[in-house]
């Protein structure tokens, strides 16, 4: 990946560019880098919108290579509430850090931002949009728990109208020839606009009502929240959200080797027996963050490096995005 | 202490385990260890309430030991609000992490917490329960500064009732054969059960209304705050608080030797002109908040080292909880 | 710079301290200093009103000098709401680092709680009160980009009223000889007692309602915000505004040389159009913040560190303040 490169849409991710971190985060895993790797090095956390898990797996992905980070806070307490735009706040933050990771409620705001900055910019969420870090992270943990990624069969269930991480997903999957199962109560189908790109992308998708007519079929169970705010009436979300959760029984009627993930947090979606069961892989799932986005930052921070860091480099593969 | 350990209670910290950690702290603070003794380590903290010096002082104990932090962020921008449960957060934190540190408004929060995770787990106070890390560093104050540990008459006053320190320090002071007198206002009493355990335990316990009553005996008195929200009614809890306040005037009738301690914040309790005096040692006290952390994670982190500080470690004896 | 010496504001700083500093920040821009120079040191910050750029720069100045940060979180989760005093939270918190950075609503309060700690304190902010690193980063601008400090003449535009960025500034730019035109609405101009204290240390002061009255001879125009609040009227704020903006077609009025600051966050002060053109240097000058305050803590830790550092230090001239 070069200087200028940002990670901004999975979309634009080739199948080359993904394996290319995947296969360093499995380096990483194998073998951790020293300590000092990337010193010195700082990352600008920019989150308009709260977030646990991404936030901090790349703060530990970052101490981990040895650099630091630098958050700009919750956002009721930044500039952007004294009127800052947003393209003025990312000029200022990429004056103090070497790279930017940014999440925001508007679709669109990353490739907004990244063409007012020259350090790299990862999109870590924006609104409906797009979570490629997240759907790297999602593919590295099937990879090493599924047998690899060639010719998977993939059943999403869940919300997968609104689910950003899920569209992302879907995009990445198309390009490993995954076959594609979508299962969803009929008022939280994938958009149109979705189904569409995927089909003129080739990818092989089929849609369910119900779980049970792909389960026995399935090499991953990705199960998604669905969340009560997108019902107007209580009892009309029990009943959905009641159907498609997924409990020890449930999987009893899936292949032995069958993996079940989840992007977290879970409500309900899947009972905690299932915790205990070898399907489960979605703690695995987020800790896989911390490898996935130690490669990513390393592969968009080698080349920026100076003298230092030179002899340590080998991203002789194409791995940039855009 | 070995590799699973947590440090969820006083009550469960042996005489010896309490040494160790004191004789660790006092080590560290004749001879800082070298800045890279615990480099590359992260430790993990999750505050589900507010607190300022708990949670900066073991940030500076982490960071004074080479290592860093993670900060989980307050809990109104978490995933609990997302209805995540404790069991999933710490969790997931903990594939960040080395070492997690919690604080939860739940009694008994910590020690659920410490069954689902695999790292160490200090519990930073949970709810009205225990608050052991507090206990380590008051226990330090006095051992610094009262002519060490044993035979201590001890008077602690103020909300006896409420106060999760008063109640962690008196296990602990239990096990040294320390004299403590418990002084409040009747409405404010140590609670029935802490009083049956301590009498359980073998505790000299003497309670009073009226501080006079055993302050020139006392080698500490050690002031907590009157809270008044645990009063429905303003008059009541002016006339209460006025009463259990310490100044200058007072103190001229304990001992010379006696040293004034308070778990901080102080509102009231203390008089400002009583901190010129030699009787003061609260402001000492918050600041050992960091070599007795320091102490306890270089215990825990030691075990969970890889070589490159085994050669560093010498924790023989049992300093384990549970 | 001593020991004990603290940074509260613009005021006290001789030409000889400020230039110390500059001279310090362009030999960091340079030749930036190794990565563990300050490595160990822990630099608190205390911001009791929201900061995203004064904070971020501090923390990012001491990150890249090898030290790390402590922050004491939004106050909405301190001890302070807990009815803690400023005196005893800052008496806490230096006891956890080696330097302390406060920012405060309240005039006066870095002065008041630098009477309590031994080491160094920086002012942040205080109120309507001074912000003395603030004033350090916009000389060190004006220096770097309109020719040196000497004999500048330099337009001070917007809200001169209750702006403390201005009042530092103005200052500052008396120390150095420089012809100063403030440029505001009548209801905005600079306070009295700014006026007389200006007066008094000999500045050359003259007062515009009209930009255009002086722009063809400035050297630099630094623009600040009108705010709102300030106008009880919504209709006056935006005939006021209108008036005090900066685009591309003013700047054609300007010397070609003429430099274009602003303290940011900007909301319409200045037309995007203007960040294309030479004359822009907000952005600069908020990046700038690293190497100033590099350069300042720099000096302060210098004299705090052990013999690992002393080799390192050159500061004979005499930086301090107060």
């Amino acid at each position: 990946m070069d200087d200028r490169d940002h990670v901004i849409t999975a979309k634009n991710l080739s199948r080359a560019d993904i394996e290319t971190v995947l296969d360093r985060a499995a380096a990483i895993e194998r073998d951790p880098p020293d300590r000092d790797r990337h010193a010195g090095r700082l990352l600008g956390l920019c989150f308009f919108e709260p977030s646990t898990r991404t936030r901090m797996s790349f703060e530990a992905a970052i101490k981990r290579l040895g650099g630091d980070a630098l958050d700009m806070g919750p956002v009721d307490s930044s500039s952007a509430t004294k009127g800052e735009s947003l393209a003025d706040t990312v000029r200022v933050i990429e004056g103090y850090a070497d790279a930017l990771v940014l999440r925001h409620p508007s679709e669109g705001a990353a490739t907004m931002a990244s063409e007012f900055v020259d350090v790299p910019l990862l999109n870590a969420g924006d609104g409906a949009g797009q979570h490629p870090t997240q759907t790297l992270l999602d593919l590295y943990t099937m990879r090493e728990n599924a047998g690899g990624l060639a010719d998977l069969t993939v059943g999403i269930m869940g919300d997968l109208k609104y689910g950003r991480t899920v569209h992302s997903l879907a995009y990445a999957l198309t390009k490993f020839d995954a076959s594609q199962h979508f299962v969803s109560p009929e008022s939280l189908r994938l958009p149109r606009s979705v189904r569409y790109d995927l089909h003129e992308a080739g990818a092989q998708v089929r849609e369910h009502d119900d779980l049970d007519e792909v389960l026995s079929e399935l090499d991953v169970l990705y199960v998604t929240r669905i969340q009560r705010e997108r019902f107007p009436d209580e009892n009309e979300y029990r009943a959905v959200a009641g159907e498609y959760r997924i409990d020890a029984e449930t999987l009893e009627r899936a292949r032995d080797e069958c993996i079940v993930m989840h992007p977290l947090p879970r409500v309900d979606e899947i009972a905690p027996a299932v915790d205990a069961t070898e399907h489960a892989h979605y703690f695995e799932q987020a800790h896989n963050g911390v490898p996935v986005r130690m490669a990513l930052l390393d592969l968009l921070l080698d080349d920026t490096d100076g003298e230092e860091a030179a002899d340590a480099t080998d991203d002789s593969a194409n791995g940039g995005s855009r």
